[in-house]
């Protein structure tokens, strides 16, 4: 599965967590590396030790848009390539080197291609809606101590809303869609797999969700009248046992007051980690105070870290409206064989248009 | 071990700790289960993971005498039952079931029977002092980073008393047994040990120990004048690592101003768990304010705990002193044994009459 | 590696961190013991469980220059035989015993050694600079969680002094050491290596590193014309990842008012444990106020513990400048193979004279 979730680019860091002129240590799919800017404002991505005597790169000095070690000066370009060994005198440092992985920016997200061969062009994670001009656009990181999966599959499964998002206490979210089941139906596209979940006339939810590990869902925003939000979250593995949970929050802008408003709201409420509540929320009940991003992210928290570190899914007992779930490992077990016989796997490609997400009512609550 | 202390009634929790409505994740000897108490008050033990997508079933919601998920809203009875599963629709839940227990409540506390078969009767926790109309009664649970042997075989073990409850400072308990070292016998009895220390002509302490991780002792209360406390303490594993420790403190009831007094105490002191002092203890060498329930029972942690977490009996070099020690693990080697052979063991039964517990005078001391 | 270790004096506590009649627990070279000061002050390192039911022996009574322990009232004499075992009456403790290491104070450490056989002569560790009378000393103690070895090579290894303590802030030390890379010599000794580091005509640094885990440094002391400062640092391993560092810092007497600043500068300051700020120091960048003691240790602290907690050598890029690295692991594999073979190893000894520690000017920075 490494090798599947390495072929594509994956988001590892938000832009604004390196300022030019500084590197800091980066744990992506079980491997330490070093994220840094060179002094020109590009970032790079390079391995997490020295090769001489292995300390942390990050630790060391950025210089124009090369990192020199602190433990004896080494020092090293953005692809890798030791450029400097000074106390190694005339020897030249021919041969040494560090990994090294191509990284771009996109919508306050740092992505990497950390596969083998050549980096794919970076098409499939774009959407026209985190591109809109003028938009209200922002990006938030979450690390929860759990297997990605958990957190995708939890995507895949339309079902939890009715259940998980009234949980504790109505929100946004919630607010919108009635706790009655949906009818689910579930189609692989070009990109990856359409949900829809049906919960009566004027409640159709879609979201559009990219292999392998994207998904893209839009709900309201913070009032009634307000533009809905479009999020998009990638689940990137920091290891088997903890997952960075990237998301971009988009939002047209509207009037201006309406602009501030939502503006205030992300700048106040944004920087939230349930993790950091986490007895909080298992062993008090307590949730957050705000009931859009944060009551959202605690209510999904609650139930794929309650599935513990990594899920024993040898003792599941599934149904049929698990067919969302079904679908999705199939596609992981079909494109894994792939790999595995060496023959090439599918070519997702984005999607022509972004999916049409209707809003819903709840006609039930409402 | 296990099977052995599984085919007991154990204390589980405080009665207290889970309220009509509510449930609450519970470990006990090494599994994972859900507490909950219906609407009707009435508890229930059953499996902590729904079998569905596995997330913890005490996050869900309490709706009658049974329990719904959270993740997806599947419904169990209080014998481990599926009884819903609404995104299923008409599939039925034929055959979905989670594990339960048989509880029972008793004395402040929750007693499971996590046996095989038929739970017995519940009869032999029961001790006529812990039924005394009007008197005194407080239930108390402490859990420590040890394994539960070490607990049980300290209270099989009278001459601690004379060294471990005179360290540090002499208490209430202390005040009773002289540093003296005791004759010792130790009967087996229907229910288990009783255990004789003889320190002097007017110094007797009898303490009567039920199998397979019951005591019963008697000491102080406040005053010298006070009726003395009967305390019945329990030793249950939460894992091999880790063990509750249930207590019962039963007091007659005397005056007016002394049950006020004594009420008054066990309020204010009876909250205490020596783990959470553990480097007051060990490195500070800081003994808790109370003289009566903390120190006692700091005192014993430190003994037990300072064997670290399984103590390695390999290595012990044990003495004729140690002869309670002895007999009680030929009574564990003998009821094991009659498990592996598939044959009965012993059937052990409550006293026809609560021991006869002397109060000692500290003739050296006094 | 322990054998070769073992058959040294190594230091293993702070004199003044047991207090006559007092014992505490001590982990060394992953061993658990007791180090107490009899009644006398005498200090004493013994095992660290009583024999009979394994609980720590530190938690007991010392009493005249023996331990009782808690638990029954078992004593031990500091050569670690059983003196007493009241509750076995006449049964007497032929044969009942624990560990005993003989100790030896110097310089406000106490030794221990921990090797099998008669102790050597407390001879090797000694340095003249250590004995000066009326000199200023203090003593100090770091535990880092890395590798012992990562500590000590790091010490033999005199270029990183030109980028680790120029690293973030440049303190007293890098002042007199100019970042530019060494000419480097190393020369075995009779008492373990001299390493010499030529960084121009004023800067020739000498350090003289005893076997197997001692090195003596000299740098400045506060200000310019104060005398320099003798370093002795000891890596004494508490278990395989995590290192006891040992400080000995000694200033000849000068002035009234320069002894009385120094005196109070080590008062204020010596305290200090990098660990403690590991996340300051790895994650936030912040570096200690103090310029001199502190700043030097929280400089090497990321170096040493950026390696991890034990470094793959294996994946290792060694060059020509690390060559007093590649002597010291020869120096080792030698005496691991006497050990191994049975034969005698090197005879260590004592230089007859301290090293000549030239005071180095940095003639780029000044």
């Amino acid at each position: 599965m490494g090798k599947l979730l390495r072929s594509f680019w994956q988001p590892v860091a938000l832009a604004d967590s390196v300022v030019p002129g500084k590197a800091r240590p980066l744990r992506v799919m079980g491997e330490d590396l070093t994220l840094y800017r060179g002094d020109s404002g590009k970032p790079f991505l390079v391995g997490g030790l020295c090769p001489h005597r292995r300390t942390m790169l990050a630790n060391g000095w950025v210089q124009g848009d090369e990192i020199r070690c602190m433990y004896h000066g080494w020092k090293f370009n953005g692809a890798g390539a030791c450029t400097e060994r000074p106390a190694e005198r005339t020897a030249g440092n021919a041969g040494v080197k560090i990994v090294s992985y191509p990284v771009h920016e996109y919508a306050g997200l740092i992505f990497a291609y950390m596969g083998e061969g050549e980096a794919p062009e970076f098409e499939l994670p774009r959407k026209s809606v985190f591109e809109r001009p003028g938009a209200l656009q922002f990006a938030r990181l979450e690390t929860w101590p759990c297997n990605w999966l958990q957190q995708v599959e939890n995507s895949m499964d339309a079902v939890h809303v009715s259940f998980v998002h009234h949980w504790g206490m109505v929100g946004s979210f919630g607010a919108v869609v009635a706790a009655t089941v949906p009818e689910l139906s579930y189609e692989e596209t070009d990109a990856g797999i359409r949900q829809t979940a049906v919960r009566s006339a004027g409640s159709t939810r879609v979201s559009d969700w990219t292999f392998p590990n994207n998904n893209h869902i839009s709900h309201p925003t913070l009032e009634l009248d307000d533009p809905w939000v479009d999020v998009g979250v990638w689940m990137t593995p920091v290891d088997d046992e903890n997952t960075m949970r990237f998301l971009i929050y988009s939002i047209p802008a509207s009037t201006p007051e309406a602009d501030a408003r939502i503006r205030d709201y992300f700048d106040t409420y944004s920087e939230y980690n349930p993790a950091d509540h986490h007895d909080d929320l298992f062993v008090n009940g307590n949730l957050p105070d705000d009931r859009l991003v944060q009551l959202t992210s605690a209510q999904d928290y609650v139930a794929a870290v309650g599935q513990g570190t990594i899920v024993d899914r040898t003792k599941e007992v599934l149904g049929r409206s698990d067919m969302g779930i079904a679908l999705l490992r199939r596609l992981y077990w079909r494109e894994m064989d792939a790999i595995e016989k060496g023959v090439p796997g599918k070519r997702w490609k984005r999607l022509s248009a972004d999916a049409h997400m209707p809003k819903q009512v709840n006609e039930i609550a409402g």
